[in-house]
């Protein structure tokens, strides 16, 4: 059932409301949102945590470069209110507020807006754990949306404003919102190498010792591999999107870095695909290897078999308590069952050794 | 035979017949047609249920947005009626009456087509039911056609229209269209959940004790997946050809929302595609898994033939009746046979260790 | 043998000729050709069997529409004589008469040259029967060769012309050829429907109670299946080649009519596709019950061996004939060793308990 | 080994020499180089076999058609003075030397340069034998190269010219190009056909009678199948481009004919799709196939020793030689252990018939 | 484990870190990095290894063609001095240090930037060993970047600079990158043949003596197979662009050399699909030929089990001990009891026979 969980979100009790209605789909993953600004230019650094949304509105025209993020969105009133505020389109407040979306990209003119997946893996549950963030893009401002607080992902991000480390304070909101992308992708890397551990940690195993928990393992990544391909799939289009776009608010030096993260991502697609194809090899290596084994089983049975049964037969003719039976009789009769019995040995080893099975 | 009813619709009673010809391909779903007729704007609200086809006829040419929608096809004079009163094309009405039509969009100039599949599921049956519904989008007015009435998912946008909520009553006829194929979209995630809760229910089991009935479960489940493919998968190219249309009936406010749909069909259609890959996954898991049973069940069966055979083999010998078997008289005789017989157990378990088998 | 000429027509005798020699490439399936002219307009109705091709010349330049319907193909000389009478390129003649030939469109100016393949259902040989059908669509003509009289499909046709029914009698050439291809793709549902009932007819058997000739019927329907698509795929390039085609011949009328059987064709091809993947996913499922079952023999085969084995041992012992055995001569002992082998299979049962054999 | 000289040829030799440098790359497979030069048009024919490339000059600036032919490739100063003679790029005399290459086409301004593969069936080896031919058309010559003489494919065309059979006299160098091409293209039918049978004669067999042999001659036909599409399937798009080529050198009436290759290049194609995909369910359905003969084994094995074993342990019970054994000494028990015995195969043959399995 | 490795590239002491920071990521390969500078041109040969990468900088703006080579990545401060001295974009720097970049082409308007994957087989420990190469080619200047020192493939270019053999002292820079790109794909082909090499080894014995071990050369293989795919699939994408680009730097006549090269890559690509699928259908023979080897196995146990168990049971019912059993004391009894054996045998063999086992 938790698989279920994993694949498809429970949408049901927003069938039927008219779009635009702002429902907040899958779990509270906070206890309370939370709200923080920075406004930050080459010269100015203000980072503030705010209690209402209606305390960002200052920020909104200000010449420097302005980011809110939020953390938390079980809170639909905050959403609303940033959205007034911003006056942003109703779909995409919906968007924010519904987890399951598809990575996606939607130019409004006056904003970009961005979703994408933030992945974690939780050792104690020994899970990838899938997160959205929204990102809005605007002319001086960048607003993120995340479901709980991820704090260090983004927080190197504040780390690097805080102390103008690279070029971040020079570059304009578009840059910001590479970083965060960048951050973002940058984690798959980590996840990628999880899962490569995984894979490594099975693969030998699966192939010359198989068990029902190493096939329960094989099923469970390829099951990952798939659930992860398509979270990172679509970012191609996404990100290229971004690339191609001719929107004012993207400015050229920016789409050099794009197309970087642009080929980040590309990296762990292909990468994805390599496991994909490893893990359908795996299991047909390991079903051959298993017949395999089958079959020396089998062979070593039927030598026992074909040897054993003849020669149980034999003493068992001899066993029998006929009053007439002349070979009983006979001075040499027991020599002459066991030269028998020998050679019956004898013919099925050679029979068995022309067909190569010993 | 239950499974090419659902695969094919038997055409045959058509083949031959000119173009255009109206014929009512399908079940005969509900016992009488029933047309409502729902005509609004902002201020104005008007619902009632017509005998006539002819009534709709004055709401044609008015302002107002008119709804008409036909629950129940197999009354074809009903369709031939309204499209003359409409001016139809007549290979348009030979489509609604055709109950096995791809999902498709053509454009009329005057008017547009849509066909999408509603998809129930039928608790009662176990299985999930697909409907036709044809929708016709005109100038002011949407006629829309369904096999019977499922009442529940077009009644939630009637009640929206009723009291006014959201954006409907401001919006044009483009944006009922849209709603009453938001509400089509909408249900397929139920579905999707209905399918993953089948596909939970038997993933476990079928890998690690699979059973004649959970491989009739998984076949089946790969039928419904195949069938709902191919009922969404050309979903994508008739929302897409929406969106893209240039023709005046859609307008740009709409086309966000379109793209919304989209979006969702494209979301259903990915977890269609996980899911088909997982079935694949899990019945080659489950070959393996019992491939890799039955190899323990052989080792057992090798391993007391391979001990036991030769055993009984050495008890055989000595329960010969030959009057000249020197061991038999020998005193420590039968103790020196169990010394045989324990060395054999011996030798054959330190194999089977050497082997790997134990 | 019989599958290589249903995948492979011999062209050997034709290999080396000069592009536009006219051989007759396939079998001769009756007796005399049969060439049959109809003449007709909204008004005007003509309908005769012509002996000599010269007698269609006066035909060629009426304003009426004019059908002339060849059927048997291996008589060279009138396929020659038609040509030079309508001037056509000699590649066409040669395709005409190669029976091989893959579903093709070829605008050549002042005609358009259309191959399909008719499909029929043979139940007397229970096998789907294919045969190549050209049309050449011209300004006021249409030419339409057969291999043989396929009588019924087109005689519909020819009805509809004779009575006026639906538009045809209304309409111009383009119309005529748009007909016919109608006609055929209306067979490929019968077809389909037959196809359809074979597959029912072994599903589930092939899961239960798989037999080998139930896998030759999978095997052969897999060969229909892929048969079939090659007949039928390339008509979505014929037919949107037609659709988006600038020749004046096809008015933009009868366009609405070719989508219209573009969109059954593309029904076709997803039913093919459904069949495809349905037959991998039986033979895939067959696979695993089959495994499924052996495993269930294996442990029936290993619970009898693994419990009578040790106990025709110890009965065994107690048969040698040692003079000295002295559990022989113990007063229980014959109650003694019952007793062992009941504990014997007590154990054995409890093992197979605990490993859930049974 | 023998299948890594068919995937790959040896370039070792090439490594790192400069482009351009003509090293002969393969096989050499023939004695002596054999130059033919065949000069016409429609009132002209003369033919010649010439000892020197320098004879072969004057030809190049007369207004007839010229066509060289060059038998073997190995004597790599023939070409050398070839491509000086006719001005040629060195890259393109590289490639007529290096056998291995692709299928391609470029467009050099003045000429065009084609490679195609023509494939022989050698009935000696059993072994389709495929072959480099590179094909240079200039405005009035055409010159061509093969690996050996694989005279009667080209003899053929030659024919077709001295007598003046077809269009060919009429027609420019790209007629003559186009004429090669379809000569290589015609025997890849014949190819077929003998794929064809092969694949015939095993494919009955392979489902119910599989023996290795079969298996490596379906696993060859496999190899064959993969091999054969790498040569054919980039000719597609070689053809396509002559086709849609703007050179001056390919007039409009030969794209007719080009298309026609094109499509018998597609139909090739086409088959050999077939050809994999009915060797994979072959495979497929052969596995299952013994899968079910070898359940049909185990049953027969279960039953036999599900029956025997308990009697035999019955017998054996009444064998055992204890001195106090009230059976042995009742008067009835010989004929109450039969009865006992009786009983247990009545039981045992009621449970198998339960369970299906006689 | 090693398999992680060779999948992916630890880039985790990266993370979080701004783009454009120059870590080194990769195996540091050899002790102290090494720039070597030619500088050429038709008439002018000069050769030299520096210290200093300022050293470097007087060639910069000289007309003639300067070959700068960095072999060895771990001194990041070259890399950073060399990019500050020819003012390179700091992410090209970033990548240039990142070994695990997939090939990749970027076009910086005064610079192209070059990643390929040198391919180099390692007999010792017979593995294929892959090295990233960086290429950026100016005005007049090709800066190469490699690993380690890969002496061998480079050095054949050097010498042909120094001999000025073949075109390239007269050709520009974009001609010795070309070279450059040309001596790593034709490192390829030498990969191809060992890989080639290693599949014949194993493919005729997996199909008939599938072991453990072959079993896991083809698991290895596979992967292999993937990794160079991987490697090489991108190439395609990096040399066409190369050739489509319009970039003064790429001049026409190099195009054609560029071509060139691409048709190389394609041919290897194509090498490898065809290894993908042998090794797939590779698997899938050896498991149905493991399947008919058990087959075989299991009837010769059937055959002996069948045989011998009812002969061994009789022979214990005579060996009963019953006071009372009137067979015993008949005077042919023995002899009887030995003709009921034989006919037993016979009905087996002829059961046998008839189901064709024997």
């Amino acid at each position: 059932m938790d698989m279920i969980k994993r694949i498809i979100t429970k949408r049901s009790a927003k069938t039927g409301a008219p779009p635009g209605t702002l429902i907040h789909v899958g779990e509270r993953k906070m206890e309370n949102p939370r709200i923080t600004v920075i406004d930050y230019n080459e010269k100015i650094f203000d980072e503030k945590q705010i209690e209402e949304v209606e305390e960002c509105i200052p920020f909104k025209n200000r010449p420097t470069i302005t980011w809110v993020n939020v953390d938390g969105l079980h809170d639909v009133s905050i959403i609303e209110k940033l959205g007034k505020c911003f006056n942003f389109h109703p779909l995409l407040l919906e968007d924010i507020l519904s987890t399951e979306q598809r990575p996606k990209m939607a130019d409004f003119g006056d904003y970009i807006f961005i979703i994408m997946k933030m992945l974690r893996y939780d050792a104690s549950i020994d899970k990838i754990i899938s997160e959205q963030v929204s990102v809005i893009l605007g002319p001086s401002f960048v607003i993120s949306f995340q479901e709980a607080d991820n704090g260090d992902v983004f927080d190197l991000v504040r780390d690097r404003i805080r102390k103008g480390k690279g070029k971040i304070r020079k570059m304009g909101a578009d840059y910001l919102a590479y970083t965060l992308m960048d951050a973002i992708v940058d984690q798959y890397f980590i996840i990628m190498e999880k899962v490569g551990e995984k894979f490594g940690g099975i693969e030998e195993d699966l192939v010359y010792n198989p068990t029902k928990e190493r096939f329960r393992i094989a099923h469970e990544l390829k099951r990952d591999v798939l659930l992860l391909r398509r979270y990172i799939w679509p970012l191609r289009e996404v990100i290229s999107g971004l690339e191609r776009s001719e929107s004012p608010l993207i400015k050229n030096p920016t789409k050099i870095y794009l197309r970087d993260v642009y080929e980040h991502a590309i990296q762990v697609i292909d990468t994805i695909e390599i496991f994909r194809e490893m893990t359908a090899s795996m299991l047909e290596v390991s079903l051959s290897s298993i017949s395999n084994n089958m079959n020396e089983v089998m062979k070593v049975l039927t030598l026992i078999a074909t040897i054993f049964m003849p020669l149980t037969f034999i003493a068992g003719v001899y066993g029998m308590n006929f009053r007439y039976m002349p070979e009983l009789e006979m001075l040499w009769g027991y020599e002459m069952v066991w030269a028998i019995m020998i050679s019956v040995v004898i013919i099925m080893l050679a029979y068995f050794r022309k067909r190569k099975w010993i």
